[in-house]
């Protein structure tokens, strides 16, 4: 089908020197951009990348469209949530206008966008995901830490899920270094598992990388956070680096 | 101590807008530039990072300095590279020269910079890392690949000593996606076993991720591949996705 471009672009975390010089390009050149609403709560997470793109981007002759998504998984409200989207996307493309979707991070890691091209694939247009940088190698940088070297792995792991699933044990345990993202209401408990296992002296936890606010937590520190601090658990991410 | 900074500038897998603002503001101020060269026998590393950043900074006032590294883990001669470079930065330094250490894809991830970054903080300077786009998430978005939805976590793999340590077959065999990255010398087994494990129709394998002649091979044809693939395996990444 003919139309506008569908394009899936990454922002990086949240400050607008972050964005790469292809993110701001592609960004200038679609008259609409759409940023998704996944923190409906409180709205955090529309603002960081709104914040992003508007520090680096002119918006005043952009149409902007903001989408709501629900964070909790209920497959008919989201399925709903989705198609909205991807209709309103449509419209534009049939115009032949190109449309960008603004995710945070890289587009490729727990991105909403990357569902919502797929989608938007379906339906017969083209699709181009623009790379970001990933909100943990901020983390790391900020920390001023090696995630790993030669012959090490990093395993990613969703937090949340993994402590409801109750894998998260065994994941801290095996060799190699652990980036916990997603810790959401369970921060806590992940951090009393980490100290558990005798990992704090090997763990940091970074809150709002690179943003106004910016923490760095190690060790010892761990042990004794805040109540405000384990409360903003949506931008932590906790690096443990258990190798030999 | 007082005297010049020491930045370990990340700049993404290649292409020159790929570079985030950060890093060519960065780079921009910086009088040295320094570049490793890690693979002195073909100089392909050393020449990627030097037109990745030649492309987006002018480099006519800045001092270029390129430290040759060993891939060859002998650990005499590397010290001895690694405080070669580092003396080398310190001069500058104590002259109050901000020096720039450039690293392809993010210098938290198997990066030679990081390692440099800890030596010359131990001689007393201040170390800063920039962070930039991982050679993963290019290779994910020039596929438009997701490479993980909400439960999902991603393990990121150094394929050629994970295979020597005979704990590939393992590693890919657990739940999630895998990320194999310095596949080597060991290009063709690795694919070899991928098959073996009835992975290469979960399998993607990308080259030179958004440089010229990338290639991206896709279950049947990961089967096939010329000889001249096998041994470009420098720049290739392999995204195994077996999730449930």
């Amino acid at each position: 089908m003919k139309g506008g471009i569908f394009y899936a672009v990454s922002v990086g975390p949240g400050e607008p020197d972050l964005l790469t010089l292809r993110s701001v390009r592609v960004l200038e050149k679609c008259p609409v951009i759409c940023f998704p609403q996944t923190d409906s709560a409180s709205g955090k997470k529309h603002h960081i990348a709104f914040d992003a793109v508007r520090g680096a981007v002119s918006l005043a002759e952009k149409k902007i469209l903001f989408f709501p998504f629900s964070m909790v998984p209920d497959c008919a409200a989201m399925r709903a949530e989705y198609e909205a989207a991807v209709s309103s996307c449509e419209s534009f493309l049939r115009q032949g206008m190109d449309v960008a979707f603004v995710s945070i991070g890289d587009v490729s890691l727990y991105s909403t966008g990357s569902r919502i091209a797929d989608l938007v694939r379906e339906r017969g247009f083209e699709v181009r995901f623009v790379p970001g940088v990933n909100s943990f190698s901020v983390a790391a940088c900020e920390a001023c830490l090696s995630l790993a070297g030669r012959n090490e792995s990093v395993l990613i792991i969703p937090g949340d899920a993994f402590y409801m699933e109750e894998t998260l044990r065994a994941a801290l345990l095996s060799p190699g270094t652990k980036i916990l993202m997603k810790m959401g209401r369970h921060l806590r408990e992940i951090l009393a598992l980490v100290d558990a296992l005798g990992l704090s002296e090997r763990a940091t936890l970074v809150q709002k990388a690179s943003l106004p606010g910016q923490k760095i937590f190690r060790d010892e520190e761990l042990r004794h956070l805040d109540d405000s601090v384990i409360a903003d658990s949506y931008l932590s991410i906790l690096i443990v680096k258990n190798n030999a």
